[in-house]
């Protein structure tokens, strides 16, 4: 059984991951998910992980299509008492069952457990058909370093950034906070180094696949694997698939392309991070400047709008890995 | 304004306070609330403190007078999750809305708050017309030892030892847990110094009554105030309006008769905590034991039926303190 490993972020990672999923069974694959954990957030006393959720929720089949995020029949009388004692963030709803999973969270974390062993445990519910893995046991939250109207600069949580202001705010940079005292989940750099294929989802590549790469000893693991690393833009057509990353990438410094992307994480021969790098057919022009860095390239469709076209998606990237495996 | 602190457990207390709420306006009463805490406890990662949640439903009008407990109007999604979660504890259910009083409290807490502060913060919402206190800003919980089937002693949390086994199981005593680096809150000790009159509600004298009792330095400031102590039997006609308190007298060796109890607080001239105690109108034979204590008694009827006849209790008990302090 070949070992996959995907780094992802919430909502298009779990897109991806569903397209790995059909083809699972068909091509024998285990599937290990690295999820982002740079969201993840305190939010009255409870522990909220944003991306961890999202794939679970999509995976377990119980998520909310028609919004796009959360549980599907949702309710919030919770968050509105709290909104009635004047606790909490009145911008950021938590949903009646959403909540169910962070006070379990919550409760398992307060009790010892890593949050890979309470990710388990709160797996375990659910049939996701894939090994669901934080990225870090530790709490490394994404801050935003913004500017207020009166010139001060200061630093907000990414979700207060997003979800809030819409990223609608002088922005200066990213942070991640608690680096310093972090390192990656020791389960999530083991399926790294015991993986035969390593996958970057289309997902945010500053704050959902980039936060994961800041963690200590997860570029090295990347670097050592002896698994084909091929990751899959999340530009298309010059534009994010979501507005998000463009903003992200901009604030970085990166151009919004889908060659400068793939660029960006660098091609594996020269001290970067991909083997190969999948663009769209919308894209072909990526592919030149990625050849000439030496990394393997190829342009197809990647608008995930369904199961099957994800699983589409994937299919080519395993092949790029092939590949790359053999050049 | 005369300043009543009236010492209490949770519905019943409740009752009593509405009573005494009846005659503030009239009588020109500020009143004080010091609340039995030995019931807290943290369940999943929240703190639940069912006697302050009880007197702030009931005080508020947001309790649900049907079921005798919790808020109206009351739904079980989260704890539905928690329970496909398998966490948590499946026969103590918490309600929504009241699983919002339990997430603000924690996130205050949490934030660095006191308990006597974050209920402060909790009952601004409701219009309580009292002052609620906790008994102590500390984590003193009453466990309480019982046998297994093996024989073995054991410790369960009082919830436990209530709510799911109903006291139906063999019992050996009550502990407080933490009591040895637990303090009463300074609050709650300020309103019995500052009173003109303290009443006993006609709460649990072991397990409500009697945990407030046990915080060091409430003793010493029921001793040294210079108000009158009055309580109020929850004993009528030799038995306990709560069948609880029954049990609990049985398990601290006192009998159950509405005389017993109030000698068990025992005289204030002897030492003990009481100028004097109201019996019902059914426990006369009450009296003359009581009065050849050295305590001011009087047999009255003692059903809180309505916040009228509530009331109607708590003007006998301050005209018990009136005469006491005339004596």
């Amino acid at each position: 059984m070949a070992q996959l490993t995907i780094l992802a972020g919430g909502v298009g990672g779990a897109r991806f991951v569903r397209g790995a999923r059909v083809l699972a069974a068909a091509m024998d694959l285990d599937i290990t998910v690295i999820a982002n954990t740079g969201d993840d957030l305190w939010l009255t006393g409870l522990r909220v992980c944003p991306d961890l959720d999202s794939l679970m929720y999509s995976l377990g089949g119980a998520n909310d299509t028609e919004r796009g995020w959360g549980r599907a029949g949702e309710s919030e009388r919770v968050s509105a008492e709290l909104t009635a004692y004047g606790v909490g963030w009145p911008w950021f709803t938590l949903g009646d069952l959403d909540l169910g999973t962070h006070i379990a969270r919550t409760a398992l974390l307060r009790d010892g457990l890593s949050l890979t062993e309470a990710t388990e445990r709160l797996a375990a519910r659910w049939n996701l058909g894939v090994r669901l893995l934080p990225a870090s046991d530790d709490e490394v939250e994404t801050n935003v370093e913004v500017v207020d109207e009166d010139g001060e600069a200061r630093l907000i949580h990414f979700e207060e950034w997003w979800v809030r202001h819409r990223g609608n705010i002088p922005t200066r940079r990213f942070v991640q906070q608690g680096l310093e005292s972090a390192v990656a989940a020791p389960a999530a750099l083991e399926a790294v180094a015991s993986a035969d294929v390593v996958l970057f989802a289309p997902s945010n590549p500053v704050v959902s696949i980039g936060t994961i790469l800041t963690l200590p000893g997860m570029r090295e693991a990347l670097r050592d694997t002896a698994a084909p690393v091929v990751g899959v833009s999340p530009i298309i057509g010059g534009a994010a698939v979501r507005g998000m990353a463009e903003l992200c990438l901009r604030t970085i410094g990166v151009e919004v392309s889908a060659a400068a992307v793939g660029l960006h994480y660098g091609p594996r021969p020269a001290g970067g991070l991909l083997d190969g790098w999948l663009v769209d057919s919308a894209d072909p022009e990526a592919l030149g400047p990625l050849h000439a860095a030496g990394m393997e390239a190829r342009a197809v469709p990647l608008w995930m709008t369904s199961d099957e076209s994800s699983a589409a998606i994937v299919a080519d990237a395993l092949s790029l890995a092939a590949e790359a495996r053999t050049a």
